[in-house]
């Protein structure tokens, strides 16, 4: 059996049996409930052409598939690529990176198909499947993506694949609440996937703090090509984030609108974080961290209001003030989480999602409040904000209200659910590793050989080579 | 002229004059045969405004080109991004990798565009060339990407440019006795591009056995970044894969199935490769060269079928066989085929190409026997085999025949066809490296001066180089 | 204060009090413009459904953004990870390469979008800006991420910032000459992008001619990982560069045609790059900077004719000579240019952009010179030279002389811009870095501290860490 070379807390991260096991079960329980529930949405069903006659549609250009497969595929990347290289700066963190992020998204896309599914798409007994769904489950696998952000090098595969098991749940069972029973707007997911994402996994770390973690602290940095390789996953988040932000949206102007104002708090984004980086070290020196990921909160904080009528000039405010907060974050307030509230976040997620995330809810409710028939026009005014059937009466301050309580309701739900997993991923067999071994690829993964002596020497280099 | 430094085995690698000759006489080849064959497809033409009155389309988004383009992309980046990439594994082969496939790849799509369009597209004695076209021709290529990753680091670029020659015009063969002769369906390519790459390359492999290859073992290994850097193909492959078995299907339903099927089989595909990666191993541990192969069965396993109404857990199950399959003959095969049968596969196609590609077929082959007007609607129906014309009378199993039959066709012509390949390619006049210089850069690429005495030198300027 | 760690010519680089203001109060004249001047297009605003009733639209899959976004995020690829990476090939300037390329472009985007704003979307006081305004603004930046290639390494970020607003300013006015006083057709933009920010960026480097550059000869080389992530570059920007060309172009024939010629033109580039690497190296051996830079200048020279009627064989012919033009350009011209016109272009886009650029413009005039309505039927003809209006009477060869005007108009512009941008830069203001220092990441970025002795262990495994 294998133990980890430093004896000091020995703790067994052997996965032989119990890796195999927890994948290979649950994904025969994926296919038994595939089997039992899903089925393809009319759209992908052989039965198209009868449909098409029944929607009275006249070319097949009109599927739902040309208006959103292209932001499908972009949003797929940002997902496996983005996340999983973004979170690959770790020096010795690479394989795990880019590794259980494959995993665990993997299983989450299958799984959310099924949450979302029952909750939105169920239809006589079945839940039909789009190209909608395959977003949506990129979307909620999205905030399980950032959950392990804060966890990342700290935790098993085997603690990754049941956090995912309940965070979707959770992410479904919230974003129910938010978009059928609050009747919110969230298109890009400012509070469903940022926030609730966010807070759910800063509860978790906060719950699995390990006081020892400086035992390894001279793997929580980077080296120079593991800040090039994260640069791939910061840019393609950063490029496709527009696709994100407009993916759901409804066809014709509120995705294309969507898209524009992400593009520019985007753009403004980058901006102040240059500016408060250079700002707010010594020497005035750009730091690798916060370009890789406080360009991107600009894209979080207009996940609410992307596709409402936020203007090109609201998105650059938006995407300036988060630039600012995210970095500012970063210099102060992540050693700040990590000392007084034992809060260890690896990768900073709470710059770069909660609190942005929580501006873009807010964002979200002072934009809805601030809607007119004037500026959306009578029919875009409705079709923005769904005023139809129960919702006709509502108006746009009573609609604020309610995208501030989806606010709350999902950090609540964060809070709880975050420290329920966190305890059920505290139990002591899921084979995380020890405070020693943290940020270390060695522990789960097979390493080329060569590599181990000379990361050997770059941490001991007061020792000879060949002993 | 230029010599191996190693003498045990003395071969002229010198490229001055042959691989210039070879690339410019042939691309003047392509420049005369296009000049006298290729034209504009009516929908890439400047008559398609007349052409949209003919057909009876009333928007210019009803040109094919909408409905491809996106797709078309994807499958771009998974010919130059994702095989370049995946193999760039070898410590020492990057350049050549992802160099070498550049321009087969280059190459390749330029001569698969006139073969396939002689069989295909020929009208009036002319080729009519629009997105589509494009597409096939990136298909095509993948098959000699494939093939390619069987012989990667031990061929000359010469000996690729001549594989690429022969294998496009065998796979045009191939694929029209399959796709016209036989009436088969095989929009993703099991069969024509999986199982006939595959099968090709490994007998190309097996003929050009090289006994002594173990003088070069100590490079046959990866690296750490070598390792992440690949993962960038993997990924790239995973991602658009749903987009490669799409693209060419019909309008409509037919490639919004296609996504999702093999959306779904991917996804399983990945569980079962952990799974297993980790079970096979003694210490429990994680195998990259699994995450970066077995992972991608999945979408080569729905190549025949994804179009198909294969069903969302139909899919999983395949791809939940094809994760096991590829990851199991990676431990086992793999050194079996390399002792016994002395087919040196580099980058284990077998496992990823061969295998599912056969299990693709014979899903295929399945799937379409099991088809019935009450799954897929009269209509339906008859689109989805195209059971018009000729082939009015064919049943489901008699197709389900004929996609058998296509199996073997696919097999038999890949073995007559690298068997015929290899024989040329072992002719002395190529320029392949010895055994001891295969799998590095150095003997056909400028390599920059070593990183070594660089690096070294760069921090201490004031030193010598040599101590 | 931070200094230079070499004291042979003390230069301030200190960042920190400089770069937050320009990147601020820039960020603040943005958001002021954009509140007075942009709104959304017609087709991105909540009217949007009052709109389609105006245009007579059935279905929202008509809207622009179906037509362009797939090739907008492609663009936008290029020019954040395609430019971004492919100048990472300097060993030691992976951050500066991708995070000032990142910088200038999210700032240049929003500048051109008021820039082209004013000249090409101005209604009634406002700026109405859809999704190919947004393409547009990436090409506009395009053009400075090509100066930024001459003088990659040797400027500060503040210096990048003033060229880029400059260069966008000038951009503006010169696509403003050419579209609209000459009427001149560059989809692409051979003429607008690539000569203009080509000779744009020579003109600068060429005055701020450092002549003690050979002190940092040694980080102006490649290394072995430093190449390979510079292949990220080459092969997005080669990938995506048909949707580049057809970006902005008509919808329907004149997008799928671009496409296809611009597909054509670079693989046969590809060919004759190799041939002549190989060729015009003593050992025969390929040398990477050709392949990163020159398998690109066919899609720069079919800039301008892609959307005419260029023919698949034409293309290919254009790709052919650009190959051999750019490599020979490489080889001879660079060395050249640099010794006796003190012309330091890091990049070489003297042979990437500016010679391939020129001879797009040729091609260009050529192509339209030669139009009949023969080849582009009577409507086409029309639509394809937008010869309506006060250009209803204007022939082909007249409109061929006005297309080489426009690269003469183009090449002016360039030298004179680049003159007084360049004059500018010279100013003792900005920060630039000490010749000792170019190349030089740790001048402006916090560098991960360890690289240096882990290196040197990995190599020297038997001397120990500290001398």
């Amino acid at each position: 059996m294998e133990r980890p070379r430093h004896q000091g807390m020995t703790k067994n991260t052997f996965m032989r049996w119990r890796l195999p096991l927890v994948c290979l079960v649950w994904e025969v329980a994926m296919i038994i409930l595939f089997g039992v529930f899903v089925r393809f949405s009319p759209e992908a069903d052989a039965h198209w052409e009868e449909e098409k006659r029944k929607m009275n549609l006249t070319s097949d250009i009109e599927n739902d598939f040309y208006f959103r497969y292209p932001s499908f595929q972009d949003v797929h990347v940002m997902i496996f690529v983005g996340f999983g290289f973004l979170m690959m700066f770790l020096k010795r963190y690479g394989f795990g990176a880019v590794g259980f992020n494959f995993l665990l998204a993997a299983f989450g896309i299958q799984w959310a198909l099924l949450m979302q599914g029952w909750f939105h798409s169920f239809k006589s007994g079945k839940i039909l499947v789009g190209v909608e769904n395959l977003i949506n489950a990129d979307f909620c696998v999205g905030s399980v993506c950032i959950a392990f952000g804060a966890i990342l090098g700290k935790t098993s595969p085997i603690q990754l694949l049941v956090m995912t098991l309940f965070q979707v749940t959770l992410f479904a069972v919230n974003e129910y609440i938010l978009l059928n029973l609050l009747h919110v707007k969230d298109a890009g997911g400012s509070m469903t996937i940022h926030t609730f994402g966010a807070y759910f996994g800063l509860t978790v770390t906060r719950i699995l703090y390990r006081p020892n973690l400086e035992q390894s602290k001279d793997k929580q940095g980077s080296v120079y090509h593991s800040d090039l390789f994260a640069m791939i996953g910061t840019l393609y988040l950063w490029m496709y984030w527009p696709s994100f932000n407009s993916a759901i949206s409804e066809h014709g102007d509120a995705q294309h609108r969507a898209a524009i104002n992400t593009y520019c708090s985007l753009a403004a984004c980058v901006l102040t974080t240059m500016a408060f980086s250079s700002m707010l070290q010594k020497k005035g020196k750009l730091d690798m961290v916060h370009i890789q990921n406080a360009t991107l909160a600009g894209g979080v904080a207009v996940g609410t209001s992307a596709e409402m009528m936020l203007t090109p000039y609201g998105s650059l405010i938006v995407g300036f003030i988060c630039g600012i907060v995210s970095t500012v974050g970063y210099v102060y307030l992540t050693p700040f989480l990590e000392s007084r509230l034992h809060i260890q976040d690896t990768c900073g997620i709470h710059n770069l999602h909660a609190m942005p995330g929580l501006i873009g809810g807010i964002v979200g409710a002072i934009t809805a409040a601030a809607a007119t028939e004037d500026v959306y026009g009578k029919e875009g005014f409705i079709k923005a904000f769904d005023f139809t059937g129960t919702y006709k009466t509502r108006t746009p301050s009573i609609q604020g209200g309610f995208q501030a309580a989806g606010i709350v309701v999902s950090v609540l739900m964060a809070f709880a659910g975050g420290a329920l997993v966190g305890a059920i991923l505290k139990l002591p067999v899921w084979g995380d590793p020890a405070a020693e071994n943290c940020f270390e690829d060695d522990v789960y993964w097979e390493v080329p050989e060569d590599e181990e002596s000379d990361v050997y020497h770059m941490h001991h280099p007061d020792k000879p080579a060949s002993p």
